[in-house]
C-alpha cells in the first residue's frame, strides 16, 4: 500500500468501548489540507456532525485533522455538541492548529452521555503516538460491529489516495454512509474537491444498502494536503477517488451484519439515471429479495414486484431479468432455465442481478446490497448499539 | 358471529396448491350488491387486479360475487389477464350474472402459469357448494403462509358487516394490503361506499407493515347488498367498517411472518396527520427498531434515528418517547427508567411505542407493525412464494 505523504495517524484505548480495544483515533495532516465532507441527511444529526459541518465552513475548507471515537455516537444526549466542541478543540490546541481545524466524528450507541474526560485524558498519548505508518491502527480503531478492517488505495499521476471506512449495519443509500475518511497528497482546491467528492459519493456510498436505515452520525471526509506536489486533472482524480470510494462501499456491504453474499444490482433501460437508481434501490431494500438470495432461491417474481414499488412507471411486459448471468425472466414472464443449476451458482459469495427494461431508455444505475440472514436478526436483537 | 343476510360462500380444492387444502373460494350475493374496491399501487399489477378494476368499472359498482384462488398469484405470466377473464366469466355465467359482475382475485407464487382448467373444472362443485354458513370455509381457503384464519364482524343499526382477510408477509402500508373481502347487508350507494372504503382503508390497511414490501395482487373489496333494508348514516357505517378493517389489519400484523409481537406506534404533535404518518411509517419499517423489539431491548435511540429518516422536519430536542407507557426519552435525551423492569414488560405479546413532538403540532397517526425475528428469515429464505 502506498500511503499519501504528509499524514500521520494514531489510535488508543480511551475507555469508551466496553471491551479493551482502541476506540479513539486521530488523523493529522502535517500542513493544512483542503477538506470536503458529506454528512447524514437524518433529521436527528449527532453533535459531532453538527460541529464538523460548522468547522469545515469556519475553516473555509482548510483542516488539519480528524478526531474520531467508536463506542459512543455522542448523539441524543444533553452534552452532545458540547463534548464534540471541547474534544476537537483540545486536539486542535495540542496540534498547534486553530479550534475549527479538527473535524470531530463519533460512532456507537445513541442516547448515552459521552464523558469528555475519557477523550481529553487520552489525547496526550494519542498525539504522542502519531506516526506516518499507523494508518491501519486508525482504520481498526473506528470499527464497531465490523468483522474486518476496510481500507482502499489508489494512485493518480503520482499522487496517492488512501481511504478507510467502518460500518456494517444501519447502511442505507442516502449519502455518506457510516464513517469514511480519505487522505490524499494531491493538490486540490476546496471547491473542486467538494464537487468531485459529491459526484464520487453519489455513485458509490449513496448506492449501497444493508438494512435501509440511515444513522445519525454518517460522515465522509476527504483531506487533500498537496504534499506530493501533484495537481492531477479533475477527471483523473475523480476516477481515482471513485475507485477508492467504490471499494470502501463494497467492503461495507460485504461485511453487512449477518451478510453472506454481496449482491450487485444493475438496472438498465430506465427513462433516466434517477429512475434507474430508484428501481435499483427498491430491489436492494426489499427484505423478500434479500431473504430469497440468502436462500439461493432464484425467485425473480420478488425482484419484479419490488421494482414495481419504486414509484417509477414501466411496462412489466418489457422487463428482462438475469440472475448470475442466467436469463430467468424475459418480457415479464418466466424464461426457461435450470433451477438446480442456478441455485448452485447462487451459493457463490457474490451474486449479480440485472434488471433490463427493453426500449429506448438510457437510464442505468448500479447498486450494491447484501443478503438478509438469520444472523442479522441475531446481531440486532441482542446488540445494544 | 352475525353474518350479513343474502350472501353465500363456498370453497373447494382445485389442485392449485401443492398440498391438499381448499384453494378456491366463491363469495356470492343473492342480488346485485354495491361494490367498491381498492387495489395494489405496485406498477406490476397482477392480471386479476387489472381485470377486477375493469369489471368494477364496467359493472358501475354493482357486482354479484368474488372468485378468489390461493396458491398462484396469476401474475407475471403470459396468460395472466386471459385466465382472470376466462375464470371470472365462467363463474358469472354459472351464477346467471353478467360477465363483469364477478371480481377475480389471486394470491400465491408469482411467475408460474396458472392453468385455468383447474378452476373451470372445479367451478361446478364450487357453485354447488354455496351456502350461507360457509363463510369460514371461504376465509380459510384464501390463506397462504398465514397461521390463523382472520375474520371480523360488526353491526350498525341492525345491518351486519363481516370481513375476512389473508396475509402475513409482503405487508406494507400503501393501501389495500393483501386480500380482504367485506360483506354487508346495509343499503349503500356506490359513491358513498367508495368514499367510506377509501377513508376507512387509509386509517387501517394503509397503516400496517410487516416487511415493507407491497404485493402485486393486493385487493380489498366490499360488497353491500342491502338485504337488511337498513340504510345507516354514513358516519355510523364508516365507524363500523373502520372497526372491521382495523381488526382485520391488526390480525395480519399479529400473524406477520415470524412475528412474536404486535407493535402499536402512536405519533403525536407533528405538523400534520400526513407528517405524523410518515414518521410512524419510518419507525414501523426500520429493521433496527423491529429487531430491537424482538430482543426486548428498549433501544429508543433507534426509534429517534428512524424517525429522523422520514424526511419530516422536527426538533429532536422536543421529542419524548414512551415504551410500554414508560418514559424512555424526554426532550431528545435519555429519561431515567429501570431497564430490567422495562425489558420484562417488552416480553409481552403487545408492545406500544409513543413518539411525541412537544409543541403546537396537532398531527397524529397510529400505525401497526410487528417485531422482526429470525423466523421471518427462515420462512422467506426457504419458501418459494
Amino acid at each position: 500500500m502506498n500511503l499519501p505523504l504528509g499524514f500521520r495517524y494514531s489510535a488508543t484505548f480511551a475507555g469508551i468501548r466496553k471491551i479493551v480495544k482502541d476506540d479513539l483515533a486521530l488523523i493529522v495532516s502535517d500542513t493544512r489540507a483542503t477538506a470536503a465532507a458529506v454528512f447524514t441527511q437524518n433529521r436527528v444529526a449527532a453533535g459531532p456532525v453538527l460541529i464538523a459541518r460548522k468547522n469545515v465552513r469556519a475553516a473555509r475548507g482548510r483542516m488539519r485533522g480528524i478526531l474520531v471515537n467508536a463506542g459512543n455516537a455522542n448523539c441524543a444526549t444533553k452534552t452532545s455538541e458540547k463534548v464534540a466542541i471541547e474534544t476537537s478543540r483540545a486536539a486542535a490546541k495540542m496540534l498547534g492548529a486553530k479550534a475549527e481545524e479538527v473535524l470531530p466524528a463519533s460512532t456507537g450507541v445513541i442516547g448515552v452521555e459521552l464523558d469528555p474526560r475519557l477523550i481529553l485524558d487520552a489525547l496526550p498519548q494519542l498525539v504522542g503516538g502519531l506516526s506516518a505508518d499507523r494508518f491501519e491502527d486508525a482504520a481498526r480503531a473506528i470499527l464497531t460491529t465490523d468483522l474486518v478492517m476496510k481500507t482502499a488505495f489508489a494512485e493518480v499521476k503520482g499522487a496517492r489516495i488512501a481511504g478507510m471506512t467502518k460500518g456494517s449495519g444501519m447502511i442505507h443509500p442516502r449519502m455518506a454512509t457510516t464513517l469514511a475518511f480519505v487522505m490524499t497528497d494531491a493538490v486540490m482546491a476546496p471547491d473542486a474537491l467538494r464537487t468531485v467528492l459529491k459526484r464520487a459519493c453519489e455513485k458509490t456510498f449513496n448506492r449501497i444498502s444493508v438494512d435501509g436505515d440511515t444513522s445519525t452520525n454518517d460522515t465522509l471526509a476527504v483531506l487533500a494536503n498537496g504534499a506530493s506536489g501533484v495537481r492531477p486533472r479533475l477527471t483523473a482524480f475523480e476516477a481515482a477517488l471513485t475507485e477508492v470510494l467504490e471499494s470502501l462501499a463494497r467492503q461495507i456491504v460485504k461485511d453487512g451484519e449477518g451478510a453472506k453474499k454481496l449482491v450487485t444490482i444493475d438496472v438498465e433501460g430506465a427513462t433516466s439515471e434517477r429512475a434507474a437508481e430508484k428501481i435499483a434501490r427498491c430491489i436492494a431494500n426489499s427484505p423478500l429479495v434479500k431473504t430469497a438470495i440468502a436462500g439461493s432461491d432464484p425467485n425473480w417474481g420478488r425482484i419484479l414486484s419490488a421494482a414495481g414499488n419504486a414509484g417509477i412507471a414501466f411496462d412489466p411486459r418489457r422487463v428482462d431479468i438475469d440472475f448470475q448471468g442466467v436469463a430467468v425472466c424475459r418480457g415479464g414472464v418466466a424464461a426457461e432455465f435450470s433451477e438446480d443449476e442456478l441455485k448452485a451458482r447462487l451459493d457463490e459469495p457474490e451474486c449479480s442481478v440485472r434488471f433490463i427494461i427493453k426500449g429506448r431508455g438510457r437510464g442505468r444505475a448500479r447498486f450494491w446490497t447484501c443478503d438478509f440472514t438469520e444472523e442479522y436478526i441475531k446481531i440486532n436483537a441482542s446488540y445494544r448499539t
